[in-house]
């Protein structure tokens, strides 16, 4: 895990499963806003600041490489950034089990966010506050294995 | 849209919509689940053979580009293929209004589809048949505007 | 199906099936509810005066009579009234298989909702015409099989 | 609390408001089964004995009494049983906010399970061993304020 990642761990729920008893392609989606939702605050103190009232999600990219089943224990989401721009940044994450679960890892994923202000319903720039604390996040691309050429 | 390419309505959920009153952008995969549903129905007959029993998601990418809110009328996706290999292809999506509604482009996506066999755990390969369908269904690759070079 | 009963259509989703591969649960109150939104359009006109500015979910009541297995037929929800009062009233279900599909009945269940200003943000009293509209939907109370006497 | 009440604690997720900026009334009921879920791990040992192969869901009721907005704490399911029968039982909540976070009773529900052998696919009798834990947890009926009489 490099240095600017960070972990978070998000339970998962019975019904993340599907109908094939796996947890749903979809609902790692929704693990990854959990893991959001816990990160921000973290992150940026009063998470409203960045989740509720600036920032929109414009792109997702996820790979699957491991079928997850429900269990009592959380995963861990990995996360770090990229391509800290100025009006927005990449999230890169990895899904795998904490270290006292085991060793795989489920997916990779990567979402752009775009800095928004809900107030004047506009796209805004990031402040400097927030490029600085994205910025001790900063690490490597996603190495995804599928990604069209 | 391209003779390839097969438009599907699929109905909305009031609940679809998160609380920032749009459509959530996890439920659009949702969505797009739902689309792949009813689609292989139609393109592979007894939707066991491909849905239950022949394909396993291995990566979504998606862009959004406008919100959408809940209303009683469908949406439009507009489904064609590319990448048709030995063992998968892609899917491409764009998600619309239908005619009757408006013309606004909501999302754009793409899903790699593994053709696996549930009873046996593995890969497999297409079949013949699986590729001259999806070869009838055969497209342009999506032109993401985020996608990272 | 009594003269007050009126019938909705609500379409399935495959991901309203859970690990047992049967429609989850918690999954047919989320079919009501849209069987709700679809009802209150037709019934008041505009579906915001009584959906989105004017009622809360009070209670629910609902008994699971048979197993619900993903199809791509819609399943009908009838749906009648009891008990209007001065500030709400209960509306009751019956979740069954279209005349074309079947005849099983899956699941009875019973939503108390009051009349709510959402300006306001404080109860109200149902209009006369609301309580004419309600009045035309009146039926019998619904034959719980295992409600607590 | 009633000697025989367990409390657990269940986390909330983002997405568990809906447009109103509210926890969905479907919601809850999802959150009573993350609830059972936790309890029948700690009451049965095994999950897998009472929950994956043992209940099956007949009946729920549920009264909401105050509104809940996503918040970081997680929520207190408090349960217990009652109606404990040859061949099921009720099983009662409350939810409210933890000790440390507030004093609100958000819910009151009940739920009716059924003893099920699933690989017979057909209904069961107790254990005289599950008995047994259910009778530790025996308490009082649920006060609901709006069932009918």
């Amino acid at each position: 895990m490099d240095a600017a990642t960070r972990r978070f761990l998000v339970p998962l729920r019975w019904s993340d499963m599907d109908a094939y008893g796996h947890v749903n392609n979809v609902q790692f989606l929704r693990l990854l806003e959990d893991a959001r939702v816990i990160a921000f605050r973290e992150w940026f103190g009063d998470e409203r600041s960045m989740l509720e009232t600036g920032v929109l999600v414009a792109r997702h990219e996820i790979e699957y490489l491991a079928p997850l089943t429900f269990r009592h224990a959380p995963i861990a989401v990995d996360m770090w950034t990229t391509k800290i721009g100025g009006a927005g940044f990449d999230l890169s994450y990895e899904v795998r089990d904490p270290e006292d679960v085991g060793s795989e890892l489920y997916a990779r994923a990567e979402t752009t966010l775009v800095a928004y202000d809900f107030r004047r319903a506009a796209p805004r720039r990031l402040t400097p506050e927030e490029r600085d604390q994205l910025r001790l996040l900063e690490g490597e691309p996603v190495p995804f294995r599928w990604r069209r050429r």
